[in-house]
């Protein structure tokens, strides 16, 4: 009973000296990023205003391996490397011949991935001489995880939080209070962008969108203050690659290697750090995978949406980026996995999705609820709501192993646990869990109003 | 940077094969368990009822190690073993020559080390064929450890949480649901004890001692099930002795041994299981050290109790045990750290207590919060309420080592974290955290109640 391990652990020292950057091994580059003015692709000098000169050097890099500095390494080990779990139990639950493992991040203190860059970000500020970060933060997850990070470099944070998450989240802006963060609603009566929207709503429970208005306003307008984003961009994904290159190592020591890797994708961050090591080796003729991002039915921009020039928050402000997007006029509707709500893809992954190195597909929240209550009751940790849909994909692959009679390594990120959502477990229990709704006509109607960019 | 390791990891076949029993050690045995009635020493049969007899011979055993059964092992390495921390970013922040290191229980799948012995008892329980398990459940902690320790065995549990806590912490219910427990609320109408409570007063916010009368007359009038305790007894104080086990091998990786060891105290389960295997190497004859167990200043058994037979509960249901206490009548005041608010102590604690192996002390639970914010921002975990309370007693011991100018090793329980309790936190920021109540005189007046025995 005891000979076969239930997890694989790697020594502190074994933390990835490294991130992996995955444009060096890219069969073509992914499209430039296009200033919305000009339609011409943007420089450094107009990103300088929100980010620190090294996070721009590593959103455009090419180099393979960008080395992790040691004060970042050094805070990594309050909790990395994480483990890799074999899911032996549930396995048995499935009675699949399938080989299930995932890499647990909710051992972070915030309880997800997100400390991965946001570590690396307050980092990079500190070494500029920034002395406060602005941003935005839906479910709760970001603020927090910056706001930790923070408190290790000595940096202040405002978190613009979407109001109605504000309201029924408090937990997390407790959290954020204890790393020393001020968070506040958005909108809010702080900025320009807050004002106008409670001009005109004054009962408005806020968006993404509309927080990430107020947070870059926020940055731009203030000399001491830069801006902070927790996923879509190339320098976050690459932040996120420890997780796949700890996998890596983890697979060498369960001798064993992944067939298939599953990972939930929202933004794409945490889908990336998992996957992007492993296609890196595929690519430089290492050996093939199968990668499937799972997203939401209700927010499905990889699977229903359009590859087109979109921005990439609601009001209008930043650059063009190409990616999967139902366009980012779309609202969707308001499903649990909060982290998964955002109507476009990192352009990375979206490119990923284009040269048929990743293969999307998109469950409903009930399903995913239903994979993530199994997935408890066998291996002991709840899942976040969004981590439910890597959980369904996993499942999903498991079964057919069975049906096929194969035994397939399946490999999962298990992004973060469900501790400060436990309420859509209720939900989910009393039946209270809506079918999403999913509205063809609204995602044409935001699709038209793309910009025009050939 | 890199040279001294931040925590230290075993590999899962370090997880312990046996769970220490301090009652082999004892220079003299502690009092026995008396029965209510006769005032005699009770036997088997008297317990058998509520629990098997595989517990109730753990309960008496003086043998000095009582091997862990396989599938609890395997059950434990879900998350077994546990780091140990260096808290390095904390002794900086304190300026402290003292070498600080925690043990983090807090990866359990519950978040705290209830279910070092949840998965014990339920692995028993199994065994003897019960099919059903009763419990109850102040803040949460214990029921929802029981709750995953059962799905693991394949048993229904039964958990009568305390009305104020069960309105208060719906997300704790919501955990318990998830692994396939059922939680009502306490006073209930389905038992006799429920019912009595309600008629006399409808609106009833509930106690531990009611709830505990509901899960013992549940368990004692139904064939299929048996009843669960979360602390207090030897069998549990016993099953969480891999924690300190498991230290003690730590410290040999970490080529150091704790001069100081600090837990906090409640029933005394997290307390027992860093510091007997300690307190057993020096009964022993092996190194000596200092143990200080940490109480609220609000229910201070330890440091104001009297040393007395008394009953377990406050329905005095239970057996009569020797033990610190304020009286089973005493009820302490609502402060924040739920898990520490009963009226008495594990018996074998008192009894270290008696022979002076251990120290007790207390703190209000603002200097404990203020203990915690200071670590939360230095060590990036935010701990449970009542972890705090063995924070603060490691801060005090460590400041005491720069005021003297001495480096000791001190090592301490972060028994869970804060993740479910953060509103303690809120409370804490907007000045809202009382200095709570203790009034000498309603202690007096408990402990004039206590039972005649000689």
């Amino acid at each position: 009973m005891m000979t076969e391990p239930t997890k694989y652990l790697l020594d502190e020292n074994a933390i990835p000296a490294a991130w992996y950057n995955l444009q060096a091994d890219l069969p073509s580059p992914p499209p430039p990023v296009l200033h919305p003015g000009t339609l011409q692709p943007v420089g450094p000098d107009d990103l300088a205003p929100l980010f620190p000169m090294a996070l721009i050097g590593q959103e455009v890099s090419t180099e393979r391996e960008i080395e992790i500095p040691a004060p970042v390494r050094d805070a990594y080990r309050a909790w990395r490397p994480t483990p890799l779990y074999r899911a032996r139990r549930l396995e048995q639950a499935l009675d699949t011949p399938a080989r299930i493992y995932y890499k647990y991040e909710g051992v972070s203190p915030t309880g997800s991935h997100k400390p991965n860059t946001a570590v690396a970000q307050a980092f990079y500020n500190k070494e500029a001489g920034v002395a406060r970060l602005a941003t935005e933060t839906g479910a709760g997850q970001w603020g927090s995880s910056l706001a930790y990070a923070a408190a290790l470099f000595g940096l202040e944070v405002k978190v613009y939080m979407v109001r109605v998450s504000f309201d029924q989240k408090p937990y997390r802006k407790a959290m954020m209070e204890t790393y020393g963060a001020t968070c506040i609603a958005s909108p809010s009566e702080e900025t320009n962008a807050g004002r106008a929207v409670l001009a005109e709503h004054p009962d408005s429970t806020g968006s993404l969108g509309i927080a990430i208005g107020e947070a870059v306003e926020d940055a731009a307008t203030r000399e001491d203050t830069k801006y902070s984003l927790g996923s879509v961009l190339n320098h976050v994904l690459m932040h996120q690659s420890v997780i796949g290159r700890e996998a890596l190592a983890q697979f060498e020591l369960a001798n064993d290697y992944p067939d298939i890797i599953v990972g939930c994708t929202g933004g794409g961050s945490n889908f990336s750090g998992i996957a992007f090591p492993f296609i890196g080796e595929k690519l430089r003729g290492g050996r093939d995978v199968r990668v499937v991002a799972v997203e939401p039915a209700a927010c499905p921009s990889l699977t229903r949406g359009r590859y087109a020039y979109d921005f990439g928050d609601t009001a209008n402000l930043t650059p063009l980026v190409k990616m999967h997007t139902l366009g980012s006029a779309f609202v969707p509707s308001g499903f649990h996995a909060g982290g998964l709500r955002y109507h476009g893809m990192a352009p990375l992954v979206s490119h990923c999705v284009e040269l048929d190195l990743v293969e999307p597909t998109a469950y409903t929240q009930i399903e995913c609820f239903e994979a993530g209550v199994l997935f408890s009751r066998a291996e002991s940790i709840i899942p976040a709501p969004e981590a439910n849909h890597a959980v369904k994909g996993a499942v999903v692959e498991a079964l057919r192993c069975k049906e096929e009679g194969v035994s397939r390594a399946i490999l999962f990120n298990l992004c973060g646990h469900g501790h400060f959502d436990m309420q859509a477990y209720t939900d989910y229990f009393a039946g209270n869990l809506a079918v999403e709704h999913y509205d063809e006509s609204e995602v044409a109607m935001a699709l038209a109003g793309l910009p025009a960019v050939a």
